[in-house]
């Protein structure tokens, strides 16, 4: 899922619960979650343990997990599909606690990624390869099911939603392959067709084009533009492999766009969400070129047909499939991608709600992705 | 080019001032044209005959051509760039009369498809087939330079916007080689990516939909749902492979769709070239389909982007390129493709104005494409 | 799977050995079926009835199967992985009669379409839809495991390796869609990428070459040439949409071919698994053409690269993965396709010995498909 | 076109015959050229200038040319289709002298890279990017038409056939996009469809293959295995990106393949053109897997298809089309693609003999690619 790096204003975020005496003893009946009480309300509070529900469920215990983007949204209200109650969290890293009686790839003490969409690997979507839209599943997990932000989750069908951690990795740099990375590389370099020499923009910073520029390059652009209003952000995407960027806030995006290149770029990301970063990506794709939206929006975008339809362009839109964690895992395992770049931040699980507040405030806080330990 | 069906109004239609004594000889100095004076006005008049100004040009008597809805569009004066004085057309047959020194190609005396995109063959777009953005051409006859409804039309760039007609061919039938069923076949069929056993509708029952329609049917989808507001088109559309068809001024056609099928089409083709029809494709298009708009648009149109970035679905639009004319060919030669069934009506060059009056009238005049002989 | 189109020779079939006095009755404990017992034997016999063994297992009765060229090759001593003892068949349609408790997608009742592939959805392979080298199945059903040429089968992963059958089917001609129907579609002509106007040529007429050629016209081919020794298939294939016939027997077929089209056909599609055959496809495959083998083959083949090397050609293999099964599915439910065509003969499990001579004299008795009905 | 790493034998090499008076300087008649004069012979020798023959040629005087394996096959009468007295190259950057009538896309004075392909643009062939078979053009210079080592070559269809070198490129360094780098990244990775995470191998550490290792890091392949006999050219590959390299003179690199990977490679690249490397790359790939030959073989290979049928394998040979040379040219510019790498020597034209020497044993001479000014 993508980001919507809005500032969470005043949100009422409460203290944890927990009583005092249990800390440091696992309690085997609760455990600490991160609970949504409706649009602006979270809470760290105790709450019963997940079981095997299902033959195909696994019991996952979180070892790490993150904040998300479409979290910050959730908390502002913008999903009312999530219920006052759920735990929230769709990313982690944990190990195996125990597996339902039909789950044959993963056992008991297995450490694995635990992937933002859930696949039944039976449906008509799953049979293409679109687990985004498992009939079954999809982004259930922190959304319409108990997430991450936990000590526990049941995650089910478990054989097709997580991915084995290989011995000897990075384990929180694979955080980033629970969502960040597959959807930059998904939704904007594969949907938006990146080729070797293109010249490419994203328009937008976040965690999300952050994992856009990184995955990227794993098709040689020649050129990348990273667009933000953010310069400490814009920076950081330089580190990262951007080879020009631009501060929207004190140019005009467009105007320098179509000064630099000859008739506009190959592929356009769009990787905040809003109509004006949409605008931008529509107005600098060259004819021929690809507008890949990442963006979870929130309102239409005037899509200015009267001068595009003749552009023989192509506009891609989606959730992540998770389908390509496995070539991620093996781009990781050689070096090709350092997902641990992205990670600005740690923080226990106690002190969830402060994470909230960096991530929150991510400009101000020079945050890109906070990581929770258990 | 795509199709707008809009009533003429009233225009100024001025009959030809064609000197009478002249007719039945050959003026080796001038010709008839059908020439552009402006919005709402066309007249058939006699001006300088073509010659080769460049030694890539040829020189085409032209046998048979036709009237596309774009023309209907430059005389509604919604093409500004069309100057005053410019001979209308961009598609038809004909017979070549002289050819400059530099093609290698085609010779005196060949019969010929002209395409209504003309390509270098050179330039980076052209290196890439998208000829439709050439450099030096793309859609410039009957548009930046003089075209086709006219005894002769020069060709610039003839090696490569021209077509051999095989002997033996119906050459009328190859008029609607020229744009329409290309235009229908590529920015319809092949950017939509129909399938076979795939659900698609196409939502306007023109020339421009009537062409995705009969060039869909080769790859063999399950369904084809046809959308208008015409059952005279829609009766048509039945004849000519359509399963279903939908009055979408008699019923909700989106409530239609969305009840017959799952959740919604594989492809939905845009034909129309207006903000309600796209408004229709978007809305019925499933998980991981494709809307592929044809129409050519006059002004922007809201893209539910709040509804649709979580649907995976992929939006294409764009001028023919006509790079698979020699594949049509070769679909007309073994009859998989007749494309005569669009033929509707015929008339001489010197009734081009009646042929304009009947195509603006279409609806009435049951008129689809009309055929106009030199 | 391919077929091995050869004569049975002196094969020493046995007649059933089951009790007459069972007959009528089924008996619960024990069934019919078809009993591999090594090179040159099969016979029918009563073996105990399957039951579930695993929770992801179904028990289907089946109602209808019918004989592969693979059964034959087995039959021959060509498939030594097949151990004595076990059922024959990977074909057919069936009723399911139990469920493992992990099984989702089916329930008792269900008639269904039982895949000549076995896939359990969650193995490296399943993930890319090559359910064909599924780890944990693949083609193992009459092979690896006890078949379908029985009164029951046992389904291992049921839900990734049967379909549905829809109300109001054809259930006879859906036992095409076992395996024949999408080999020929995805080793044929998928993978030979058959495209609208092109002229391609399939290189044998037994059922594969069949199912190759009424598949191949979902993407309108101008001219499909069938060749073959055998006149009877040759008429066939011109009543299934073959354009042109070789009897290669009569007349050079590579001869024939290159004298026919310009510079060799875009498709060469091998269905028969012996080196004349392929030899015949990499002497006719023009440059930028595609050679796409199903044939099982028994021996090497020379490749002629020093030729070819220069030609831009692409020459595929493989074994069916049955992802199609559900478009395919489609393409019968519309009429586009009409599996029945291919089915000549009919016996009842009973007979299934003489299905086998016939089958294995396919030739002298005019075969294509036998169905064996339960 | 692929390299022939075979020792030149014992070739009659002639020293240049020119006039030492006219050393120095040019004359307007006659110039220097290396001339094939049957197996075994080639002589520098003065040739008459070229001149403009058709109204599409260009003149360029050449500035850098290479030698190639081609050439060495030539020299060894392996390309029968070579007429004694033809003067041999076919790569190079050089300044145009001068352009017929028809050229409209370089003038006087341009720097250009000389592409090994020529293209008329416009047959059915080129229409389709495959110029490697344009119907007037394809492999030519140095082969049907006199070449680039000399002083000046003509160049037909000069419009695609030559691209325009950037200000400030280094020349030197582009002489490597004429032939060899093109051919290695489309018919070896782009054929073969080299993946982000994939495992690859390239069987052949000569030019060719170390132009397919440079490019494969486009797509950025998580494991590169270099196998060759040469253990200078092993060390040199590690440099330019290797990640693993074998000697398959010291150890079984099938062995060792099938041990390092679960199944085998994603992707085999043929770099050599002899049965013994196209065996390694048929019995290391995985299924699913693609063997992409780019080498230029002398005779047929024994294809294992009794073992590969049931592999899910693709295998694509071809002669380049360079239709990716401006894509190139980009990757170039943006320091992605470093082509001066594969440059061991230099020479000057008079030297040509020498360098020929040195190329033909490149194994002795530790040479990869050699430029020869003029």
């Amino acid at each position: 899922m993508s980001t919507l790096e809005k500032k969470p204003a005043e949100l009422s975020i409460k203290p944890a619960s927990t009583d005092k005496n249990k800390r440091g003893n696992i309690n085997p009946e609760t455990m600490k979650a991160l609970v949504y009480g409706g649009p602006g309300k979270i809470e760290l509070k105790e709450i019963p343990r997940p079981h095997i529900e299902k033959p195909t469920d696994a019991l996952v215990k979180v070892l790490k997990t993150t904040i998300c983007g479409t979290d910050l949204g959730i908390l502002h209200g913008k999903t009312p599909s999530v219920k006052p109650g759920t735990t929230l969290g769709h990313e982690g890293v944990g190990v195996i606690e125990n597996v339902g009686s039909a789950v044959r790839s993963f056992k008991v003490g297995d450490h694995v990624i635990i992937s933002c969409i859930t696949a039944d690997g039976t449906c008509e979507y799953c049979k293409k390869q679109m687990y985004s839209h498992c009939e079954d599943g999809g982004w259930i997990l922190g959304h319409l099911i108990n997430g991450t932000q936990a000590e526990n989750v049941r995650i089910p069908h478990a054989d097709n939603s997580l991915h084995l951690i290989p011995p000897g990795a990075d384990e929180e740099a694979l955080v980033m392959l629970s969502d960040i990375l597959p959807t930059g590389f998904e939704i904007g370099v594969i949907a938006g067709q990146v080729q070797p020499g293109d010249t490419i923009a994203i328009v937008g910073a976040g965690p999300i084009g952050m994992a856009a520029l990184l995955t990227a390059q794993f098709y040689s652009p020649a050129k990348i533009y990273m667009i933000d209003l953010d310069d400490n952000r814009l920076e950081m995407a330089t580190k990262f492999g951007a080879t020009h960027t631009i501060n929207s806030g004190n140019e005009d995006a467009v105007k320098r766009m179509l000064a630099d290149t000859k008739d506009g770029v190959d592929v356009a990301i769009e990787a905040v969400g809003i109509p004006a970063t949409f605008d931008i990506c529509q107005k600098i794709v060259r004819p021929g070129g690809h507008v890949a939206n990442i963006g979870v929006h929130g309102k239409p975008v005037d899509l200015q047909i009267q001068n595009l339809w003749i552009q023989n362009i192509t506009i891609t839109m989606g959730l992540v499939n998770t389908n390509t964690t496995p070539m991620l895992l093996k781009t990781v395992s050689s070096g090709k991608l350092e997902p641990n770049k992205l990670i600005t931040h740690h923080f226990k699980l106690d002190e969830i709600l402060k994470a909230y507040e960096v991530f929150g405030n991510a400009g101000k806080e020079k945050a890109m992705k906070v990581i929770i330990t258990n």
